[in-house]
């Protein structure tokens, strides 16, 4: 996010372009020109699809152009193991058609890299998800007449993080893209989001990879399609919150408060709404001091939404990238 | 908190003293008779010491009746093991000053007991503790000639959690006291702050013992010394905030920014002065709601920070329980 | 083992009646008298039922009076997940059957007992198995109401090691059984095996409780109906093996191998046979020496081997305990 | 180990060129042709320093020409920190001299391989290694005018083992070398030994890399100066022994034992000699059957032994890697 974007203004910081989205919409309602979207729901399974077809659209939203598709489960954390098999299935589903929808074919060769710090919970979820998913591509080297049909190539690494390896990531997976000659890099990365509600309750796949400065982890090369010569589909769960963020949806809140249920208030909400932009910062800035301004939190039940969610992600990408594993029962295929 | 007090009224949730007290300051400014304060400073830590004389005292702050003292060392999330050694330092003084002053004598046995859930990050500080404090009991018992003068006999158990265990912690430790029979139980928790900014930079000893509803997890029944028949020192980090906790800040924040900064708008700040409690929470509940509402937050970084501040505290009391351990070097008896 | 027996004299450390009883009748073929057993298998499962029922069998076999039920499938480690999952089948249909022959009722509250050391793979057996098992008994108690039909009160714990919390781990059982007042302990341990072979491929049921020496930890009081006033199951798997026993095969393998395949060498065997007892132990300290001669010896996979294997005990106990849980389907009930 | 050697002939699995040149001894006592050995010890810690200068040599002991620096410490296990303090300042200063030795110059960048798999508890060594020690890189390509005189490159990967990847370590090693571009590679694995007593107690330097066939995991491409351009020094422990060796040995003491001990035998002891190797080799097979014959065992307390020896490899590394790192207190700069 270096390019100056509308979001900027209103200094949330969100890795999802439905937030993005939403954000802008908020303050600009009506159609936004250059980005298009649908959604709909399937029995607490919310389903939004975004396109930004043109950099202006791209611009207004401070996404690139690209398609996103988000999965918003909000009763995902609940602990119902049945829900999560529908998710998991309903996940296969949609990435298998984003993969048709990208033009890859049923044969091409995957590597999966799960992008983040494993001993970082909230930003482990990249690496669990490389630990469980079937791995294949050895077998296809090493006894290529015993591979059953309806399997692909799928290779899965964890590259670690800049602090651990002293190495930029992009420059790790470059390396093995280069070495292990994959058809596709499907990157798993945590995000962050603006809203609690969605910290392990959402997936967002887009065609856009892995760019600076997006994610838990801090990154300043991207993994994408520019660097790596192949294409890359990003598989992101927002696992944290920017404490700014909370703070400053409260105060955008009161303010819509006042607006709808206080009638006489005309003055205040002159006041508020002709708030500069700049004092506004200040008001967030100083109500943070005493919170621990650029605290990022995460639920406290973050291992077992990492892990749960993980392993919705591993069973879809196994149904998604092999024929021979039924989406139907996902499951099955990881621990 | 099964009774009514003053902080109910806040909707702030603190297992902290020294965070109750500010709370019922900020609206009652002045002396509060029963309870009494003293704090100083030391070079970037911070003491605070409060005795709860009476009910009327307890009533007001809703804590019990007791010692309490707090050490907050605000710099201490920054990975400055020189840091981290002083404060465990100043913890095994404080700590140690405190036993003498509750009136446990130097022989005292006594039992170290871990709470919270092992499997939850934020609320294994409990167990990480117990895991790393000396244990000596079974030498006194097995070979009781060849302990070393200067120890006292010191047992350490982690009982788990009611949902781990399916029987109340408080049972758990009860069962055994009884078969193992310490002159004192220390019982470490993990707690809830009302500011991120207290999360795993401070330090709480009470001898009060642990209270039910206390803690980052649920807990019916006490661990005092009316269950135990021995007294019971607690030690306790806050590692968790509730999200409404926040947002309950940033709107008083807001208005008492705006009571600061804005002089003409009288008649706002008689709103928001006037605000009823009831529509005060509604408000709180209506801004949390796409939060998601009851959710306990804790920092993205919580698996360094617990596993940091559990190590202070286990060298701490390894140096505070044993005159043979040099407080000025209690670092290199745990690992 | 504290009294002294046969088996001692063949120097080989085994806490399977199993083995005891293999060892004894290699030296002296024939039935032995105290001793009944009787074994089938189905397609690669092998069931061994052993009773010793009076004190001169008990002295020969070096095992207390009771039942014996051991299920071997020495495929168990080959990662296949159908095996495991009829493995556990058919431990939980034994469990059911031997709680049954016991006398114990459908609706005896049972609290499981995971012993041993959680910090060393190996001895972790139990307390992974605790992690994994239904607890319900806080349902009855906070809910009774709610409980569906078909269920049991279960409880769990993992008490730790003497090392750990400085107290002995039968006393910590004793004070949990007083509190809790389970009318059944079901103690889950690992053992040592005079076998590599029957490591992580074996378990075993017995009525007799724990015994003190017994298991990998160490453990100088039993946990048995002596000590609890309850009646105590144990069920146990081999994780590890003395280095001294694999040494002490490989003699008597060599011995026996001389005696088959070389007619003319009387005078080797009788040399080897008369070979006294205290030479020989003297030549197996000698030979196992420079090998590190107390050392215990586990396998290389030992980390998967004791997830599996807890996770078949976990979901056969959820099958065997509880009425609801149909014992075709256990796998589903754990994770 | 493709190519046919004596070692074989002895049936004995080793990664220690000094177990390699023993075996050799034993049966071929005089000098070998081609192998340079010196030792001395130093208060309990003894040093073999072996060079295989010819190809004769190489063929002689079964391993690449090189130097081979090996550190044993008997007492390793016991828990006694002073002397692992002591062990990693050793350690520190071989290693430096090592460096010197084979013409590395101080402000040579280093790339730290952890090999082996996380998973697998005998295995994680260099994986453990590499979370331990210092990273440095990134600070001198991000901030180079901030980093202090003193400090070397030092960056650290983990890449993992095929069967977790689906791609061949040394590519995984290969590209991560091509887009970072170090000048040495120093590779960390967990050996194999033929001795129990030399598991987690001894330490390898060798400048021949990593070789096929070589460590705990399967390798089939070397990490080599061949494969990767630039020089790899290996550093090893062993950490497994094939339970076949334990048998082997012991059945070498046993024969070595009756032609000391049993004067008048002659003619077991020609039998026992004239034992043709397939004949020995099938006994050993037979002996071994029952056992589970192709396991590979480790010590039960395998956890603790690797976080210990892993710790004193990675502050050894800081300390010979860093001028401004004293060797004589390596310990503080790892946790």
């Amino acid at each position: 996010m270096d390019q100056r974007n509308d979001l900027q203004m209103y200094n949330v910081r969100t890795d999802l372009a439905l937030e993005a989205r939403e954000l802008v919409s908020e303050n600009n309602p009506g159609r936004l020109p250059g980005v298009e979207e649908e959604s709909y729901e399937d029995d607490g399974i919310y389903l939004t699809k975004i396109k930004v077809t043109t950099e202006e659209g791209s611009r207004a939203i401070g996404k690139l152009p690209g398609h996103y598709v988000t999965i918003e489960v909000p009763k995902l954390r609940n602990k119902d193991s049945k829900l999560q098999d529908r998710v998991a299935t309903r996940f296969a589903k949609e990435f298998e058609q984003f993969l048709a929808d990208t033009g890859v074919s049923k044969t091409a060769k995957v590597l999966i890299v799960g992008l983040g710090n494993w001993n970082v919970t909230p930003d482990a979820l990249g690496p669990i998800v490389t630990e469980n998913v079937m791995v294949t591509r050895h077998y296809f080297e090493l006894m290529p007449d015993q591979v059953a049909p309806g399997y692909r190539q799928v290779s899965a690494v964890s590259p670690g993080v800049l602090g651990i390896t002293g190495i930029e990531t992009s420059e790790i997976v470059q390396g093995i893209v280069e070495m292990s000659k994959p058809d596709l890099v499907i990157a798993v990365d945590a995000l962050a989001s603006r809203a609690l509600e969605r910290v392990n309750t959402t997936i967002q796949i887009a065609d856009t990879g892995i760019n600076p400065g997006s994610g838990v982890g801090n990154k300043r090369k991207g993994i994408t399609k520019e660097v790596l010569g192949v294409p890359v589909i990003a598989i992101g769960v927002p696992t944290v919150v920017f404490a700014s963020t909370i703070v400053n949806s409260s105060i955008e809140m009161l303010i819509s408060h006042f607006k709808k249920e206080t009638e006489a208030t005309d003055k205040i909400l002159g006041m508020l709404d002709t708030l500069q932009e700049n004092e506004r910062l200040m008001l967030v800035k100083e109500v943070l001091n005493p919170l621990g301004h650029d605290l990022v939190v995460t639920p406290k039940e973050i291992d077992e939404f990492i892990e749960d969610i993980a392993n919705i992600i591993a069973s879809g990408l196994n149904a998604a990238l092999h024929e021979a594993i039924d989406s139907d029962n996902v499951a099955a295929y990881t621990h």
